[in-house]
């Protein structure tokens, strides 16, 4: 089965993104053909400012090879190394009544949470669609939040089939990610960069324990007993530390004689210990980013292969030649 | 000056085409850089049958050859073998305000006239944006009705070169095609093709004078005086007639003793003859499909190259590089 899933480049990943999404699409590359790709044509409706994305593009590449990416595996690329894909989105585009985009409410929220309101956040869905069909994926794992993107997708693919009578698209089937327990950030509110209150995940160690320190928890002293299920600490814990500590700091928490300082110092030694391996990983891509762009490079290579065979698939069903020698 | 301009590829060219815009642009070519394409992605909005299209894009570049386009001067090549065109089109798209696109008369003025209601058309005018900014274009030979979306082109140029800090983009001037008079179609309306009045460019001679002697005129005699500035008949003629033929034929209308009879005859002749020697042009190149291939090709490589160097501008300003050696 190929899986597809695309990430935004923008900004640095935080530990909630890593529990939610990333660490499930790592999982799905071992008994998959897995298609990843950093999504930088949909960045530029929010970053503004080549450097940033450059820096933001570098790092996706990075972190996901850092965190577990298996290069000779799964096929990485950045979505605007294969352009086909825009060119896709304007065959799509012409099949989509409008009504489509008009009810899809991830506009309207991304407006209403303080993004301008820019023709590319409304058309944002095509140019997934075309993400998605361009190679052919079998599967897409999102978020509840995505599933009507997903379903306008399959709705465009149907409906270009249909117009021009050909079996151009694969419908693809949504793989819903199960809800992840909220992950808390810094100030007890779900971890989420417009809260401020995350923790990166390549931190250095000593600022991640800081950050740790600072975590707000109820004012119970040592000695009374805690309810584990309640507490932020230990929902970042449960991700990060290993069964056996984990039920002796449950057995504790209840039992009473284990303080929030404590546990702090716990919590943070166990997300440094977790990452440590990743950390080291990604120092040493850091340290040659001719390997990165080599490692970028065949992505793209190997994606763009299979988007040609699709594109022109489609632009055959709609009457365009390729005239000359293949560009 | 780089001119720059596109014909939709939708159906067969007539009368009223040739008179009100070909005409014009062909008479640009000689003291301009001419840049014409075929504008096939448009041409979806409304065109969904492959035969069909490839059938028009061969049209349109037999009839424009035929019309006395110089293929040694004028860059001639088919919007879609350009496709650089639609990655700019999502960079511009994603600085482009809504409301801009909003408040295009012309998206709601096709759904009136029965398009289906499609995104395509609606995103239409940043296309034609990237049309124009792609080939550092300066001036854009437009009908009155078209002038909107040249400034949004400016707009959307000022936009995206105020985001990034950076001259990527030309800002193009309208040029507003002097308004030809109303050309009459076989009805007495104006000619087009939703009225179903139309003369063709290249129709058969005897398809042609059977299509004027069903013209729509008063019911005057022969002996009577008729007005030559209301008669449709006359309307075409001073288009096709040369001089002295014009001056003699408006005398006699004025004085009486010509007949609509005898002037459908005359108008016929006129068109005929005035188009013969494009007709044989056209006979040729149809002849030889070869060539209008290669002549296909070499236009897409000119226009290509120019589209490559403006789109890497815009890439770079954005922060998008190049991978790998060129595609």
């Amino acid at each position: 089965m190929r899986v597809l899933s695309g990430i935004q480049p923008s900004g640095t990943l935080h530990i909630g993104n890593y529990l939610g999404a990333i660490r499930q699409y790592l999982a799905l590359q071992h008994d998959n053909d897995a298609f990843y790709f950093v999504a930088d044509y949909h960045a530029l409706t929010s970053v503004r400012d080549a450097q940033t994305l450059r820096t933001n593009v570098f790092n996706v590449l990075v972190d996901l090879l850092a965190l577990g990416l298996d290069p000779e595996k799964a096929c990485v690329f950045v979505q605007s190394d294969v352009p086909e894909t825009v060119e896709l989105s304007w065959l799509l585009t012409t099949v989509t009544p409008m009504s489509w985009l008009e009810k899809c409410v991830s506009y309207k929220d991304k407006v209403a949470q303080g993004l301008s309101a820019d023709h590319g956040l409304f058309a944002y869905p095509i140019l997934q669609a075309a993400d998605i069909l361009i190679y052919d994926a079998d599967l897409v794992p999102v978020g509840q939040d995505q599933k009507q993107h997903l379903e306008i997708t399959r709705d465009v693919a149907e409906r270009f089939n249909q117009t021009y009578r050909a079996e151009v698209f694969k419908l693809p089937q949504p793989r819903i990610l199960p809800t992840v327990a909220v992950i808390p950030g810094t100030d007890g509110r779900k971890m989420s960069k417009s809260y401020a209150n995350t923790i990166d995940l390549f931190e250095e160690p000593a600022s991640i324990l800081k950050k740790v320190k600072r975590m707000v928890t109820d004012s119970k002293t040592v000695e009374e007993p805690k309810d584990p299920d309640t507490c932020s600490l230990m929902a970042l814990y449960r991700h990060f530390a290993d069964p056996d500590a984990l039920a002796e700091a449950e057995a504790k928490y209840r039992a009473g004689g284990i303080g929030y300082g404590e546990m702090k110092q716990r919590l943070a030694q166990a997300i440094i210990d977790h990452l440590a391996p990743a950390r080291e990983r990604r120092a040493e891509w850091v340290a040659h980013p001719e390997r990165v762009e080599e490692f970028r490079r065949r992505g793209a290579e190997r994606a763009r292969k299979v988007a040609r065979i699709v594109l022109d698939r489609a632009r055959e069903a709609v009457g365009m030649r390729r005239v000359g020698p293949p560009a």
